[in-house]
């Protein structure tokens, strides 16, 4: 399964009046290193809607355990990988360090889905494309 | 243990390119959710940074599941609800619904922390206070 | 000109570790704002990208004079309302007050503009059609 | 006067559903870019707020002219710079471009405030010590 890594630096602005990261932050940056995996995987999503391949990428489920605050100015390495794919879901884990400390671990579970629009949602699942899920699949690749 | 309730009418802003909500937003809607629950039990976070009942709440868990998509101008009712207390946690359950339907669930998990400024974290765990566990446990309300 | 009223309750996660308001986050209700004048007068963002009579109301220019800090807890009051409506262009005034201080004072422009697939930017300017500019030419109405 | 820049790199969810940069998100650049500058003449925001330079330093006034979309995936090239410090006031340029492109300028002014419990507020301005005006106004560094 593919792999990706990126440094998020924590702004002042992304720090709360007790000054650490205000936690709903931590899911952008979740979805900021899944997009690049994407990209890296030669899936950018404005590419994937553009071609139609789909039509959101949206969460089904979402998680993180915080083990530790981080401050303005601190730097995390965030590595990010597919962890399983199923025929409609693909599930992606994350984990951030500062220096040698774990400061947090999330899993996100995305669904595949294409415009259906006789639906409320103007969404509805469909089975991952094989080429897509080949593409998912591959070794990992941790570039910078 | 208390419970609240509060309304969400999602911005424009609040959506993403695929023209649903960012879901790490559901995620700031928790936390205000939350606060609001804690400021209805007599315990507004202002007042207990002030008083130098704890230093923050920070998250040590938090996660979703997410059942439909929503969109600009959708009203979510977001119900929340302190679950359970230990001796150093607090965990707290939402809920939110657009009209008849359970468009997402929440949990989240706080830790009771005082300023330690000798750790690198400048925070340290502590016991929750018995006037704090009584009011987080006290019978639900459920204004507006 | 039509006007309208919004209560902003700031949030926690509003706030920065000064303890006062991310400034970036009123910029984000002013635009709450313009969106909620625009549907009191029966233009719903949504309703005019549905139906093509726009595709974006992109800014070209806001700004803000700040006055007093603002902190978790603190209700502003906003008022907001069309200035001018230019042939391709509306200007936006904002105010919001805390109690009997006002706090901040902004602006914002922004641009009629339709599809153009053709552009680098998809986008190019349009008149605003003449039912449009009479509808925010009403009446003041504040309701709230 | 000291000068910075970065580069910012435009993710799915700074976007709104008209697939452009939700607008408050480049006040939050300008506020990156600000600190990234303040810490590279030595200032670093952390430090001046934990050595009691100052208490905050809040914006009193910041404006935009917007004038090109910009969409996910797209690298801003955000040059700023300080250009007038006054007695108790420093006045901060900001430029993005995307390639060759100008596609926004930006203008913020900061007020060096010190802590006054007495005050509601809980803040005063002050004015700006010598050596720090000293240190803002030295020759242009453009590292990055």
């Amino acid at each position: 399964m593919i792999e990706t890594a990126c440094d998020i630096e924590i702004q002042w602005g992304d720090c709360d009046p007790a000054g650490i990261v205000f936690f709903p932050n931590y899911f952008a940056w979740f979805d900021r290193a899944t997009w690049q995996m994407f990209a890296r995987a030669g899936l950018a999503i404005d590419g994937l809607l553009r071609d139609k391949r789909c039509d959101a990428l949206p969460l089904t489920h979402a998680e993180a355990d915080f083990f530790a605050p981080c401050r303005p100015g601190d730097v995390l390495h965030l590595t990010s990988r597919v962890d399983t794919i199923e025929s409609r879901r693909i599930h992606i884990a994350h984990e951030a360090r500062r220096g040698d400390v774990v400061v947090l671990k999330g899993r996100e579970t995305r669904a595949w889905v294409v415009a259906a629009p006789e639906r409320p949602s103007g969404l509805r699942g469909a089975d991952i494309p094989a080429d897509i899920v080949a593409r998912l699949s591959a070794a990992p690749t941790r570039p910078r």
